[in-house]
């Protein structure tokens, strides 16, 4: 029988009866005790009847039913008539469309009420002072949980009666219907459920245009002939990529993996540029202090505030970590040598970024570790602020993650090979064919890793037969954390910034994305309706701070893509090239690969730097550089075409920003917050209930 | 005596008494009615007893004094305690603090009351329909006007009794108290006084340091010795700034006006470049077209709303058209021969802008006459969304008079001059000392011309003697109109735009809008406590769409000025200089102005636009830009030094925006909207009202 089983108090080890004194003023709750079946444990039930929840429903402010909507909407799930609220006061009640007492309120008011009373019921006293809340009488043992109980389950004969539990658990797709409805009466999960839903919607479209992307690079621009041709690539000698250790290397051996890559080839290749050894050795620890700098200046404008230091110091503290980690093992793998167990499996490119990708997710995961525990350590020590615990400890755990995962792909979209001179002293440069395939596999090995520990969490425990009691299943089940919904957002927010940091780099992640979070929502209905107790119901109207994150998270992105089509992809030398460096009218783009290339005299080499072996007696050797040759008077110094290029890169970032932020700003001017049907039932919701509520008060 | 003359309504042309049965339900309220002194107009007196105030107080939900404020705080105005307040219930009236039933409810709660009433109180039936509210009553003639009455003037002998109108008469600088307690009972007029005085406290900061930049400019940097210096200056042949018409100049005759603005003079000045000629003749009507393409792209993007494209479409016409006025002006203010008359008075460089300004500035006003009326129109063709009528209007007026006072400017920052061998054919071009100094003149005629026309208005009437009865006063003030904020407002707006969007040219502008603000602050309270009818009191949270519009502005203005700076300044081209093409160790930055000017040969001039006199017979001039001098392989074509420039330029763009954006998001995340203390208050009030209206619930 519904309407009875609302809240369940259980205790393990005594077997004297719960009665009402314990809990003083709460003398309108009904108890009732029951032993469970193996006599092991005693269930308290606790029904709360009409006049109690009146009264409690006015108090805390619950919104009823007072007249059928008259503005046709869609329905949401089966049908079910749908209502203008109003706040329900006890002295009104002719105004709510009460039809039967037990079922007016919904079983979620119910256990909100049930839980409400719970919180903050006095149960003795003790030295004067009054004692009081479930929370204290769990943490004191008298109790062991506290918890409401699901709706019945399995599917009814009556197809109108089907639990709501049910059906959340086998429909898919009234996400929309939900959002609707979340705009009226919203509670924290369907919240989330609702905007899981949008999100994955909108994934579609990005999805299709990314696997467009993906396929027109593969097939039409893929093939880079110059590189892969024998007669061209492999004439091409290029300069030695690390110190003595290194071979010279013919272009066209690059030719497997710049089938990806090509077309965004990074450009600024890590060369060996003797001429800067001088100033190289003397800023030996740059990249990172350079870090440091960085972020010592934003942490200066913001040190008002000590614990947010303590944030970013821990943050700088970990990159700065990662980096030495990085460094180290990179320097590790750079000499083939050590590459040749693994060799045979993979080409020793993918080899080395594969390796290095998989080391950084196992580092990814053990701080994550840390991590959690520091962010709720430092949130616990500020006290007064406990009224927005949970919007904080996700700012700083979205922080804390948000450097986790992203700070290697960043480093190495943005730093590595990037700062002419310098990688080649402290070992941070990228795969020979480019810097992009390296932050692919980055991407793919810790996304993927990510995802392969989610799905099977949980299975463990198979939901049980339908043996016993409704209570005691529940009790079998896992408790649904406070903080059980924020990792679900945590996950989700994480992903939405792989996906729009790096998509220029990655275009298939949408896809990805799409394909995980359709699993994602069948696995989270199916975890919350039958392998969680279920969870109080706790009122909501956004999804809070992480609205923010988003946001600042799509902002973040418009630059990470400006820079890395800048910057990592070769599309603006290509361009430059075509438009006014072309001398071939035919097939314009020929001779692109060679104009991209400078030249450098072998015997310039110093003597500590210079490739132990060259069997072939090269003269020159090549290097991605716009440079002028030996044989010029400026000799090495940056050729005019460098400028253009440089100009050229920098204008296109500027346009590019401005250009997409106008256009982000006029589309989110034109599409109000809140769509004009939501608005004018709101609107009329507020108007009706005023003239019922004006009229009655006149008449009293 | 106060508490009975509460609200009047007037009728000129007839002695019938008036009673209530006019107004059918109103019959609580009491009315009296009385003869004006000269017996031409019927005044009739309203007043609200308890019974009614109590009884709409809580249909009103308004905010009536609980508890006393017990969180110490700034005191407001003279000595008088801070409450904590809870929507009035009738049924609920002994937990209010209930002193003196008439006191309890302020004037302007009464006003509102009354005004409420007033305007849903039906007063007679007609074909079955109702008919009601007072609006009607006006707009037929039975009444002539309805007002509230002010409160009583003059000093009291009693210190602690003054009225709050001649506080506020007297007083300067509530603003801050204000401002807190505007977060509590908040009026629309209170904010925007509070908003008002926070802006000016803010301007303090922005007026010293813009201060300090002009006098730095004006003393350190200004002296722009080689420009002036009859050696290097007066030894330069520049070439003419228009066809045929005009003459070769010395460098140094631009010496006065370069004395503002050497530092950041316009660096690709207007030149004559034959060369580019035939391509010039092509691109005729190009500037225009430009214009107009560029926004009919934007239109494009938003054409879903028939109504904003409307608004897309005045905008063009107008730039269109006052781009040509402009230019027609312009072509016939450059032959010196016109300017006789007024040279004497000014330097021709300065008497042009001057004029080229009041000219804009009267076609200014004119625009702004119909864009006014067009604005209400488009908005009035859109009844629907009438409950959003003045955020609606205030975005249309707003676009329509950013467009109309700031176009000019922009052209002149940034168009002017900037599109090289173009703007020749238009006659689009800078004063030969550089845009900036127009850029200056420009706004300062048009800012004081905006200003000059405010203070006068309103003076006209006298504050009337203390002769007659107090109604008879107000009844002689002009009326406070529904747009009346809205102007102010607006005026504030457009003020803060100029000193936002264009400071980095214009250093002093936060002064003289401090000034302006300090001046606007008294005449404002002057106007509205003694020149204008008592408002009747509107609730308000905030100060609506114009945050959204400053905030906007702010954003432009980091845009705006990191283009002034790169592209109207020639800073970038001096550091250029000085870090990588000075050769004099001693005094770098001598040689910048020879080398920042070009070489070009008098013959190479086509014939159509050779100057018709060449008496010394140069063979050479010389004009701002980086190309090759005339006996180089690539003639004419841009130096390498020239694209050093320019990535500097860009990538100072890209620097300065990005950092700036970084440093407002933390500012703006560490600093929270509403400051703790506030929010403190906030809390405690919400949770004191819960408390004492739960205890009282259960008592009950």
């Amino acid at each position: 029988k519904a309407g009875l089983e609302q809240y369940i108090l259980y205790k393990k080890y005594s077997h004297k009866s719960c009665n009402k004194t314990q809990f003083g003023l709460m003398s309108d709750l009904t108890f009732l005790g029951q032993e469970s079946e193996d006599g092991k444990i005693f269930f308290v039930k606790i029904h709360a009847p009409w006049e109690v929840l009146i009264t409690y429903a006015e108090v805390l402010n619950i919104k009823v039913p007072i007249k059928e909507n008259d503005i046709p909407s869609m329905k949401v799930m089966h049908p079910e008539p749908d209502y203008f609220t109003a706040p329900f006061s006890k002295d009104k009640q002719e105004l709510y469309l009460i039809n039967d007492e037990s079922t007016f309120f919904s079983p979620s008011m119910r256990n909100r009420i049930v839980n409400y009373i719970l919180t903050r019921c006095p149960y003795g006293t003790e030295e004067g002072k009054k004692k009081f809340g479930i929370k204290r009488l769990l943490n004191n043992g008298t109790y062991t949980a506290a918890y409401p109980l699901h709706d019945y389950w399995k599917k009814a004969s009556d197809p109108n009666c089907d639990s709501e539990r049910y059906t959340l658990y086998m429909e898919l797709g009234p996400f929309l219907a939900l959002l609707q409805r979340a705009a009226f009466g919203p509670y924290q999960i369907g919240i989330y459920f609702a905007w899981l839903g949008f999100y994955t919607e909108m994934l579609f479209l990005a999805a299709v245009v990314g696997l467009i992307c993906f396929l027109i690079l593969y097939n039409v621009f893929l093939p880079s002939k110059e590189i892969c041709d024998p007669a061209i690539g492999g004439e091409i000698i290029m300069c030695p990529l690390c110190d003595r250790e290194c071979e010279y290397w013919r272009l066209n051996t690059t030719c497997e993996s710049s089938q990806y890559s090509h077309l965004r080839q990074e450009q600024q290749q890590l060369q060996l540029r003797p001429e800067y050894e001088a100033k190289c050795t003397q800023k030996k620890k740059n990249p990172v202090t350079q870090v440091m700098n960085m972020l010592t200046e934003v942490s200066f404008q913001i040190s008002l505030i000590p614990q947010v230091s303590l944030i970013i110091a821990s943050m700088i503290a970990v990159i700065v970590y990662r980096l030495a980690v990085y460094a180290a093992f990179a320097s590790l793998m750079e000499n083939t040598q050590t590459l040749q167990p693994i060799s045979g499996l993979l080409t020793p490119q993918l080899a080395t970024s594969v390796t290095a990708s998989c080391l950084n997710f196992i580092i990814i995961m053990i701080l994550n570790f840390f991590y959690e525990r520091i962010a709720i350590w430092i949130t616990d020590m500020d006290p007064q602020n406990s009224y927005e615990y949970e919007n904080r400890l996700t700012m700083k755990m979205f922080l804390f993650q948000f450097v986790n995962y992203y700070s290697s792909c960043l480093l190495c979209a943005f730093f590595k090979g990037k700062f002419v001179g310098l990688p080649r002293c402290l070992h941070i440069h990228c795969d020979p064919a480019g810097c992009l395939i390296e932050l692919t596999t980055q991407l793919t090995i810790v996304w993927l890793a990510n995802r392969s520990g989610e799905y099977p969490r949980g299975y463990c425990s198979k939901y049980p037969e339908n043996l016993y009691s409704r209570w005691e299943q529940d009790h079998d089940l896992q408790t649904f954390g406070a903080l059980g919904l924020f990792y679900e957002y945590l996950e989700m927010v994480i992903q939405f910034g792989f996906i729009t940091l790096f998509v220029a780099s990655f275009p298939l992640a949408p896809l990805l994305a799409l394909m995980n979070n359709i699993l994602e929502i069948r696995v989270d209905s199916w975890k919350l309706t039958t392998q969680y107790r279920r969870p109080v119901a706790a009122k909501a109207h956004s999804i809070g701070v992480w609205q923010e994150i988003l946001n600042g998270m799509a902002i973040l992105s418009v630059v990470t893509n400006a820079f890395i089509v800048a910057f990592t992809s070769d599309m603006i030398p290509r361009l430059v090239y075509y438009y006014a460096y072309s001398e071939n009218e035919d097939s314009p783009m020929s001779g692109y690969i060679n104009s991209s290339l400078s030249v450098f005299l072998i015997s310039d080499f110093p003597e500590r730097n210079e490739p132990k072996e060259n069997p072939e007696n090269f003269v020159i050797c090549r290097y991605r550089d716009y440079r002028y040759p030996p044989d010029h008077e400026r000799k090495y110094f940056h050729t005019m075409q460098f400028w253009h290029i440089l100009a050229a890169k920098l204008a296109f970032i500027i346009i590019m920003e401005h250009v997409v932020f106008i256009v982000k700003f006029f589309v989110a001017w034109m599409i109000p917050d809140v769509p004009a049907d939501v608005k004018a039932k709101i609107k009329r919701e507020k108007y009706l209930t005023q003239k019922i509520l004006h009229e009655y008060e006149l008449e009293k």
